[in-house]
């Protein structure tokens, strides 16, 4: 113990003639100009420095009850592309408690048509990158970065531990369809909570979906109905084609992916279960799915049964109106009922029924995977022209 | 014990971050290696070095049909604040021929909560730090930056021959009111189409709009009606007050803003004339507004003149159906007519009746400003609980 206090004094000594050096190089302030220092309490104080201001106003403006509670929460982004990394940005700025990123990709200058990564960052790892921007922005944030593909045996052994640690609320997924997937497992396995957000190869429409595992529709239950497929971009280079990405949808998905976060840690609003994004008509359906009871995935039918439970468990729903003004304690296996409270008994009427009255415009992009591609490393998705009635009909016959 | 191990691999980072900032500070590559250079043509090229890769590939998946054409626009924001930095920064990563910037403020810490400045920033002017940062981004956009508050007499006259360029197409407001009626007298005078777009201080929602001199409701005709005020942010921090923002919710703005600069530009999608948005809900109203016959800006009235006589003279609406596949020529004073395909009769019908049919939930937060109010320095704006209807009937009698 004595030793490791001598190594860390040792180190900290660098650190400072490290920094004093480059103070000296760069003329005048140098290595502390670059970075801020910590702030030890969020505070509302209303100066030019504090970077908090505007984010604590939101309590006097009476839209969060209680905004400092941010910082108790870890989140988990999965994929730190293009919506990935603006998520991290976003939730960096607000002040999160604890962020953990997991990425195995380099930054490439072909990454530059959308927001956050720069060109002299060609070269390094996603997450080393994207740590080191992100730490400059809010060095109250604690970073823990993993750069390794959560898909493979050992990775996803040690990933299921890193996203079962008590405090992580939510998780939240990129553009990934075998990524997406594995982490729908994991999650159903946890009863984790997630988001997952994806983007259209044709750049112009993405969606954003809120999983409660027994409660929605889980990946495995049902695939995004909304938005057209995703496709493995390391083919497509092969080939010597490529998806279309635009900074502005990424940037829209990244936004309302961060708002629903926000919305459900902090309390305010209505969190959204499923809301697409159509960038060609500006139109923005949103529905609500229960999960399929013979989804392929047993743990998701295991949480499907457990909720259940609880839900005959509990008071009646009628009293959740009243309960609205309680303080929502955010426990594991705790608050998947609240979030009933925030969806209407029209909207869970619509989302399972035949056929959800849905808004004008929505065209179908996937179709329901069969039986033996409902796995894993085998999901592979097609553009479909079948009307949703077809669609809801077949997943009724499943 | 854990612990420690943690805290020395945090210090080993930091020295590993020291020791490149150092290196690129002192030595060799410095300063050129953090630019990329030059890209005399954009090439659909399929590579990791190419930076438009994705972005080219809009044209393989249907989207738009020539993209390059992008660099052949040059677009001005006004306000490098919350929304207008990441409209800047998006235009830069699409290829934007060339940027005008204007804004008079500095970098504060307390602008961190939103996306784009960095701590180190804090100090510079708004524009300098910007242009900075997007040059390092894509150095194949032109930038002319102005650091200058538009609503002085003096600055106004250069503002309009800045913004009288040949090959400048689309305007874009930030957040300020003032600023706003500024950017408004200015654009009717020089027949100049622009966008505007706004978020309310409780920092959860927001909108965007496109204004078309003549033919659509200019901001002197109505201020938006949806979305709450914006307050001079200078008074209030006096009162030790600020408004509240998200990074979120301005991400949101930013790429719906943008988005529809691209549709319009690059000639895809249905450009919308207002897309609210309502986070709280995830509610995105659209509307269409016709001009104010009576508007108190004698060059919005002028303009609609202008456009009547137009239309009178062109081919029937119903021709336009037709042309769609045409190309568009976007010269001034020449499109303005091809917008009018993209907007359906059902929704000119609803834009000019007494009450357009709003969609549920949409809030009034602005009462039409008195005629003493409706001056460029005057404008107070309040809340209000009048009903659709009662504002529509007030306006129709002004």
């Amino acid at each position: 113990m004595a030793d490791m206090a001598g190594v860390v004094e040792q180190l900290q000594r660098r650190i400072r003639e490290l920094e004093e050096k480059l103070a000296r190089e760069t003329g005048g302030s140098g290595g502390g100009q670059t970075q801020r220092a910590r702030i030890e309490r969020m505070s509302p104080e209303v100066t030019d420095s504090n970077p908090y201001s505007r984010l604590m106003a939101l309590k006097r403006m009476g839209i969060v009850k209680d905004y400092e509670k941010i910082r108790t929460f870890a989140v988990a982004v999965v994929g730190v592309g293009g919506v990935g990394s603006v998520t991290a940005e976003m939730l960096t700025r607000c002040g999160i408690g604890k962020l953990l990123l997991f990425d195995y990709d380099k930054v490439e200058l072909a990454n530059m048509n959308r927001l956050f990564f720069q060109p002299h960052q060609a070269g390094l790892s996603k997450v080393q990158a994207a740590e080191h921007t992100l730490r400059n922005i809010n060095p109250d944030v604690q970073f823990e970065v993993h750069n390794y593909n959560i898909t493979t045996v050992d990775n996803f052994q040690h990933f299921m531990d890193r996203i079962s640690i008590r405090q992580l609320h939510v998780f939240i997924n990129g553009n990934f369809n075998v990524l997406t997937a594995v982490v729908d497992k994991a999650c159903n396995e946890l009863g984790q909570i997630w988001m997952e957000s994806g983007v259209s190869e044709n750049a112009v429409s993405g969606h954003i979906q809120l999983i409660v595992p027994g409660e929605s529709a889980c990946f495995a239950c049902a695939p995004p109905l909304v938005v057209a497929a995703n496709i493995d971009e390391k083919t497509l280079k092969r080939e010597g084609v490529c998806a279309a990405s635009l900074p502005t949808t990424m940037g829209v998905v990244a936004g309302l992916l961060v708002q629903n976060v926000l919305k459900y840690l902090l309390n305010f609003g209505s969190v959204s279960f499923y809301l697409g994004y159509n960038a060609m008509q500006d139109f923005f359906p949103t529905m609500a799915m229960k999960p399929n009871p013979q989804c392929d995935d047993r743990n998701c039918r295991k949480q499907q049964e457990e909720y259940k439970k609880k839900v005959a468990a509990s008071p009646k729903e009628d009293n959740f109106v009243e309960e609205e003004e309680e303080e929502i304690v955010h426990e594991e296996n705790d608050w998947g009922i609240e979030l009933v409270s925030e969806v209407s008994e029209e909207e869970l009427k619509a989302a399972s029924g035949p056929a959800p009255d849905l808004p004008e415009g929505i065209t179908l992009a996937y179709t329901i995977p069969d039986k033996e591609q409902n796995s894993i490393d085998g999901a592979t998705v097609t553009e479909s022209e079948e009307s949703l009635e077809e669609l809801m009909a077949k997943m009724k016959s499943i």
